[in-house]
């Protein structure tokens, strides 16, 4: 074997040091996703006490890694290494970007993480379990009294996070930093607003359509569990890297370089939920088995990272709703859902299952239509919990008030009103516009992957359909890790759309996605 | 709320600091215990390398907490307040000598672990993570070559942790002691011996038997899960505190206070293994579960512990062997059998399919026949592996040599011999005697049992019989509970049942117990 003086030097090296403390970081960091993945698809129901306890311990020592004059240390020493070595020309220029880029990010993080009383982060974990476990409890009962007080003490806790974080920026907006950099409640004002004037128009449009066909058959689990095996099997999942289990709610998590996890569930009377939830999180999957991590080397810097929730959103989204709901996925895909039992003809009739078009209560069973206004309603409450002073009692009225104006229903009881998500049950505040923004940013991307593959000879008006109608979704999974996945945090959400767009985020992409939805529904009927 | 003068004070104690500390410690070895799960249940295999990076990591820092001269300090001081309120009368007397056994325990345990090199406890952590994923490369290849390298490495390991351990024990002694606190080479033999004998003798009655039905049919997966959870069902199992998954080798394993798991597998053409290995599991989770252990605050102390692993397999052979291989048993559950498909006319065909009593390869397989002689051809070749210089490369050779002159057996492949056990692969030495003691232990606490439960007015020759019979295993537990569950690691393994049974353990009711089971088979005949 023959050893580079390189490679014999490197261990002394600054950089090579703040590496290895990073790694050890990320260990433990996955092993903290490890006891989150388990307490969601395993523990048994009365464990979650002690669960929360070992959640808290590993916290602890999580926010003293990151926070450490030790690590401070490492990072100015690294940095002063690589001023020196790039004058010195020992790097080339990608090398010299992607440092940079490490250690701006690094930087970043260090202070935010120095800024915060050790204190608060035991206690937030702390509430974050006793919440997620009170807000079971109360959800199975639909009595949102039972979760209203860990509610109120995640509320003053992460106010009093933002309090210590103290950046130029309002409590909200300091909240949803960590899943959209960079974002504020003025530019996201500026993108929702077309939204809220023309979804419910969208919607007047189609009102008075009858309830799909899927609304009154399902299928058995087994039949469902298939129907999923046989969707990623055709979208190319190695097992040896991927495992699948069930959980209240969908999700899907990365617990080291080669082991990516994503949950779906059953739900009765749906047969098209737990389906589309396996493509929604498989998108996830793919994003994160498509950033720059794939050796433990590199697992550990920031660069490595997914750059926002919004970005990541897009990708599920993408999976879910440009393909999945796809006509052309519908035509391929028919006779598989036709073999489980489901009364189904021809492609149109899933298709239309999949597309139902009708507002309901719930923001994950909703159809791309009214989707952005289970947004919108979050976002607003989200805001006036942390910077109106709402109050915590008012929130099933808040809410189901703005259910009847916006999407016309109103939720039965507090479980299928405010109850249903987990977010704020685990204290994610900030989170929720990802999910409308990723719909913006899925639509804008498809447009750009639409243009390249009609330059690249895909003869086709739609060559999006067209690679779904062959079962070639590779092509459309190169594209993606091409311009978006390998980038990682390189640039953050919008730098990213315009820089693969040419041109700035907005939601026109979506909403004449949308329109085009509407037309195939009009040509059916 | 009142509070106590007493309730007051304790934060203050170092009683109470001491608890402290080892409730973190508690907290941290349970995690490791949860990533093992995991690993063995759900875990990707690409994942193998970077999960053996994770539990090295908590391994050091395990290593660290029970050998830190702070961790020492707290003992101490603990020790001398223990020694200052038993003077001033401060303690009644099953406080005294609770707290004076777990001390002591205490003592025991941090000795061991500052004798050790934190390198060498890094360096054992990791060699068990690679001999495991080595052997289930090799043992699905049935090639031991793959594995020798990595069995030669934990065997230097582990004699290197007995040299720096220097207890006045040999080798195979020193690294038993964990399992099973006290035990001798000479004991062993002692204890041993007449098995060597009798049970070859036993064999030859029973030799030229047909084979039993259960070699000629199978079940479903679905069927032989549906058979479990009726049994566990029946045996009061609490899913609020358990779980069930599966795995290559299955086991049992307690993750908190309130968190019970065990896994089972399914063994193509095997229709029993995966009943009898949950019956198996689950006496060892009741032995847990009955532990003096159910509040966090005593789940961290020595004294909630099991004391032996012989204790633990004669609580797990107990469930498996005296009640689910009993003639009352296969009475009561053949009609569940029947339903799922198997061609069983009468509890008799069920009981015989249960007690095959034929000599084979496979040791977790086995019949109660023939046990104890793979138990005594392991113990054999550990002892010579690593107090006799035997070398590596002739396992195979010395295993099948072993068989054949013993149990009259060849296995047909490696696979089917020294590659069966996970225990080697994962660097464990002096454990497999411990099912052996179990067969003994369990056969004279039965005996025991029979006595109270004859005073207790049971009228019947065979009252364990009779309470299987009536499907009223919960008269058994108790029993069980009462006298093994509830004393944790207060007594050695022998002490423990000298005391329960009034005399010294021995091999004779196990050697009755098995004569009787072959009267059935002359009655049946």
């Amino acid at each position: 074997m023959v050893i580079s003086v390189r490679d014999q030097v490197l261990p002394h090296l600054a950089w090579h040091r703040l590496g290895e403390y990073l790694h050890e970081t990320q260990l433990l960091g996955s092993i903290q996703a490890t006891l989150y993945w388990d307490q969601n698809t395993t523990m048994p129901t009365e464990s979650a006490s002690w669960r929360a306890e070992q959640l808290t311990l590993l916290a602890r020592q999580l926010h003293s890694r990151q926070s450490s004059d030790h690590f401070a240390d490492l990072i100015a020493e690294a940095k002063a290494e690589f001023h020196q070595m790039r004058q010195s020309g020992d790097l080339n220029l990608k090398e010299i970007e992607d440092r940079e880029k490490n250690i701006e990010l690094l930087e970043i993080d260090l202070g935010r993480q120095k800024r915060l009383d050790p204190d608060l982060v035991s206690s937030l974990a702390a509430a974050k379990a006793k919440g997620y476990s009170l807000w079971q409890h109360a959800r199975s009962r639909s009595e949102f009294e039972c979760f209203a007080p860990a509610l109120r003490e995640l509320i003053s806790l992460r106010k009093e996070q933002a309090r210590q974080l103290s950046e130029q920026r309002s409590c909200w907006e300091t909240l949803a930093q960590p899943f959209e950099p960079d974002l504020t409640i003025g530019r996201l004002t500026e993108l929702f607003e077309p939204l809220r004037k023309s979804l419910p128009q969208l919607i007047e449009k189609v009102k008075g359509r009858e309830r799909p066909i899927s609304s009154q058959w399902d299928l058995s689990a087994t039949s469902q569990k298939t129907l999923c095996n046989q969707l990623l099997k055709e979208w190319g999942r190695d097992s040896r890297i991927t495992c699948i289990a069930t959980s209240p709610h969908p999700f899907s998590i990365t617990l080291g370089p080669k082991d990516f996890r994503l949950t779906t569930r059953i739900v009765d009377g749906q047969p098209l939920s737990c389906f589309l939830a396996t493509a929604h999180e498989w998108g996830h999957s793919l994003y994160e088995q498509g950033l720059p991590n794939q050796s433990h080397q590199w697992f550990a810097w920031p660069l490595g990272q997914a750059t926002s929730m919004a970005v990541h959103e897009s990708q599920s989204l993408f999976w879910e709703n440009r393909i999945a709901r796809s006509r052309a996925f519908s035509e391929r895909f028919w006779p598989y859902f036709a073999k489980e039992g489901a009364p189904l003809n021809c492609g149109l009739d899933l298709w239309q299952a999949m597309n139902p078009l009708i507002p309901g209560c719930n923001r994950v069973e909703a159809d791309e239509l009214s989707y952005g206004l289970h947004i919108l309603i979050r976002t607003e409450i989200e805001i006036a919990l942390l910077e109106e002073d709402m109050e915590v009692e008012s929130l099933p009225k808040e809410w189901n008030r703005r259910y009847e104006d916006l999407l016309g229903v109103q939720p039965e009881n507090d479980r299928e009103g405010c109850l249903q998500d987990v977010h704020w049950s685990e204290g994610q505040f900030g989170y929720f516009p990802s999910y409308l923004l990723g719909h913006l940013i899925s639509a804008q991307l498809a447009e750009a992957m639409t243009a390249t593959l009609q330059k690249l000879g895909i003869d086709d008006e739609d060559p999006i359909e067209k690679c779904i109608r062959n079962g070639d979704e590779s092509t459309l999974l190169s594209w993606l890790r091409k311009e978006v996945h390998i980038h990682g945090r390189k640039m953050n959400a919008e730098t990213l759309v315009e820089r693969v767009t040419g041109t700035p985020l907005s939601s026109s992409a979506f909403l004449n996605y949308l329109q085009r939805k509407l037309d195939i529904v009009n040509c059916a009927s």
